[in-house]
Order: C-alpha cells, then structure tokens, then sequence
C-alpha cells in the first residue's frame, strides 16, 4: 500500500484512485494511484494535480458491517447491558456515499432521522479466522470518518423487531471519507478522538480508548468463520451525544460533520425527498 | 426470462448457466442458456445435456435479505409480538452454498446449531421504491428453497444485543437451491407448502399461506429509499419447529433437507470443522 491518504478524483474526464498530497485554499493536490482496492496501489506519477472536488474515496464496499453499542458511555445512555461480543449489524452496498453528497432521506425514513460518527475501517485483503495478535497494518487499508445514518422510527424495537439493519440501510445512508488514512500514519485506531457536529454545534465528542471492544477485536470477531472481503467498511461504534437521546432530530438542511481531530471531516447535508 | 428452472453445472469443463429439462435416474437433463442474473438469459442450444451435478443456481449474490418471525405459528412459539414492520436483518454474500454442498461449521458455532427452511425469492432486477401493486412477474428472477443456518449460542441476546446476523452470517450458512423456478411456473408464491426434514424426520411443515407479510409486501418494503439489486436473495422467514424451541441442535453429518413440495429438495450435509 504506497498510499498515506486515499481519495478518488476526477481529472481530465477520467475518474482515478490518488494519494493526497496537500489541501489548500486552491483546493486538493493530488497524485494519480495505479490499482485498486482488492488489489495493490501503486505510483504511476509525481506529478501533483490540483482538483477542486474528492469522491468517496472508494468506488464500492461489499458490504458494511456495523458494531452497535460499542462506547462504554453511550451504553449507558443507551441503559443497555454490554453484551459478551461486539453487537453486529450490516448496512448494504448501496448505503455508501462520499464527501459533500447530500444524503437523500424518503419519506418513511424523515421523522426521526438521526446521525451516528463513527470510526470506519476499510479492510485492505480478504481475511479469515485473524488471530487476536494480527498485524493491522496488513488487513487495513485505512481509516475514514463515517456517518451512520438512523430512521430511528424504524428502529425502535416495535417496529423492527429490535433488528438494527433496515433503519441504517437506505440508499446513501453510509457516508464515508472524504479520504482513508494509512494504517501507517494512523498506527493505533485506539488514540483517536472525533467529534460529529450538527451545523456548527458539537453533539458526540470522544476519544476512541472508550470503545468496549478494539478495532483488533472487532476485526476478530468478524473474520470468525466468515470471511470479510478487501474493501468491507467496518463502522466501529457510536459515542454518547446521538439525537434520539437529546429528543432532537435532523431536518431537512442540516450539515453534519465528522471529524477525526488532526486527520480529516467528513460534511454531508440532509435531504428530504417529496 | 427464457428459463423455467435455471441451474448452473459444468460441462466439458466449463461453468454453464442452463435450463432444467428434467431429472432422471441417470442425472439432470439441462440445456445451456447464455447471460447473467444482472442481464438476461437467452437459449443458445436446443440440445438436452447430461450432467450429474448441479451448482449453486447462482453463482454470487450481492446479499441476503432475511425476515425475521414471518409464520404466525412460529412467532408463537418464540413468544414474540408480532412488529409493525417485517423484521429485518441480513447475511453476507459469502454466506451463499449450493445442493449438496457440506456446510462447514467453525468450532465456536457447533454448540446450538440449528436450521431453518425458507421459502427464497431471487430478485430479478435493480428495483427501488415499489408499489404495491408491482408485478412480481417483473421483480422476481424466481423462487428456491433456502435453508437460514443459525448458531443460536451467537444469536442469544446476551451474545449478540438481540441482532440476528452474526449469528447466521458464516460462510455457506446460506445454502440454496437445487434450482431456481421462474415465477412463469410458480405464479403464486403464497401458495407453496414445505417441510424441513433433519435426517429425515419432518421438523417443519408449513404452507407459505402462514406468512405474515407476503413476498411482495417484502419487496415493497425492502425497496423503500433502498436499491435491491438483481440477483439479491430474500430469505422469507421460517415456519414454525426449530431446533431451538424442541431443545434439540444439530450434529456434524446431519442431513438437512427443505422441499419445496412439488418443486424441488434443497439436501445439505452439516460438517464441524476442528
């Protein structure tokens, strides 16, 4: 992997992979990337291009696995127990979005809308049974900023069944980005902080050592018997501070942004359809 | 859709997608069809092949869609209130085995291992945001047998949060098959019987009339601000009789058979892995 920061960009037409080299007032200056995601990057130019827009830094995931409940204090704002292993649901393939999309919201979903900040990891090669000493520098490709996007009307427990998945799945209602940080400038996920504000006001604010369960374990728990693919996003958990609690939902308009201090913010406006 | 039951099989050493002719003592009469899930099929030959074995009816699946609690008599059993909603959760593409194929068990997945027969629709196209009225002729690639393998001691709620998909997410936990029937020959899907057989005793015998939300209320809510792809399999929900209510799990070698009366016989054999 001969990347520090993934994105995706397009220049001349043409949409490439590239590592980020600087972003400016001018905008982002780039480095095209030869590859792809199961498979290997590498450098076809040093030519720095300078681009005004980034993609999502991936062009598709698998499959998203998500981990609920996975802050100690958000738990216990939840007044949920912690159970024995990670608390596991998916959001599907179409649920990715990028950097600065507007997150389209139907009709059924707009009542009580609520977002979710989240550490994501994107799985760099196909694994299975990793051992609980594994190296993450080799199954990472990076770490992004995620917004796992709720309907909470549909997940309340006597709508679903008290099944997470079809409140968080609807089109879009996983964004990422806007880039995905190496495992080797983020060497330890666990020393991370981020924040997720709601136009300008703090909601969430944590440090990632208050997660019940490592990126390690997590990755873990998931490769049992199972094998998550090059490119699966892993969304790690939310902190304390979600709307639901604070009895405030989205509205159409809202600007919610991500932030991995030091490292990256993911933006994204709400949307409601007619 | 130029199938009435589509199968897939090698021959002369390459994989084929074919159209079931009939089945013999001697093997299975198909005839080659050209095309993919995410197109169309077209008849290439009018020549009838003999083959022995059949494949997995589709190669991959983007995901499995699977309801939760569908039958009356089976939502009695667990006790539980039947939701606004259908209860939705999911299993991984890799999740996906065909006829005959071994079911490989990871050793922390044996203790309560259970079955769970169920009627699986095969989506036939991209689809967003169906009506109610759509015509399932036009959505529905067909319809197969399916067998939801769980691992109860994952799915107990003090283990998994009360989220299903961990629990029934490891590889090939997902057989289906043998074939797949065009809804041209199974026009109403509420009007099957099946039955599950664990070494050939009957386990579960329902008739898909017990479905509390039809396949197309499924689809219909599957769809909503959501983009089911072509190829998708929906796993409808099973009836009542699992292991976990007779306290009775299965063992390596059981055989586990879902027929689809009148239509076809999913058969596949349990292996625990050390």
């Amino acid at each position: 992997m001969t990347f520090t920061r993934l994105v995706r960009f397009i220049h001349e037409g043409v949409t490439h992979y590239g590592d980020l080299v600087e972003c400016t007032d001018k905008g982002f200056y780039v480095r095209k990337l030869a590859g792809s995601v199961t498979g290997s990057f590498t450098n076809t130019s040093e030519e720095n291009i300078l681009v005004d827009q980034l993609l999502c830094p991936i062009e598709s995931v698998p499959i998203f696995q998500c981990i609920g409940l996975n802050y100690r204090k958000h738990a216990k704002e939840a007044s949920l127990e912690i159970p024995k292993y990670p608390v596991v649901f998916t959001k599907p393939a179409d649920a990715l979005a990028g950097f600065g999309e507007n997150i389209p919201v139907c009709s059924g979903a707009q009542p009580m809308l609520d977002y979710e900040g989240e550490l994501t990891v994107i799985v760099g090669k196909d694994c299975k049974d990793l051992l609980a000493e594994f190296d993450l520098a080799e199954y990472v490709l990076g770490y992004t900023a995620g917004n796992d996007v709720s309907a909470r009307n549909y997940q309340l427990p006597e709508a679903s069944g008290s099944q997470f998945c079809y409140a968080k799945s609807f089109d879009k209602f996983a964004p990422i980005g806007p880039w995905i940080t190496s495992p080797r400038v983020i060497q330890d996920p666990q020393e991370l902080r981020f924040v997720t504000r709601v136009n300008g006001e703090i909601m969430q604010e944590t440090g990632t050592d208050d997660m019940i369960w490592s990126v390690k374990q997590i990755m873990v728990h998931l490769s049992r018997g199972t094998t998550p693919r090059a490119g699966t996003a892993i969304m790690t958990g939310t902190p304390a501070g979600v709307g639901f609690f604070r009895k405030q939902f989205l509205a159409s308009g809202d600007k919610v942004e991500v932030e991995i201090e030091g490292e990256m913010t993911l933006v994204n406006t709400i949307k409601f359809e007619k």
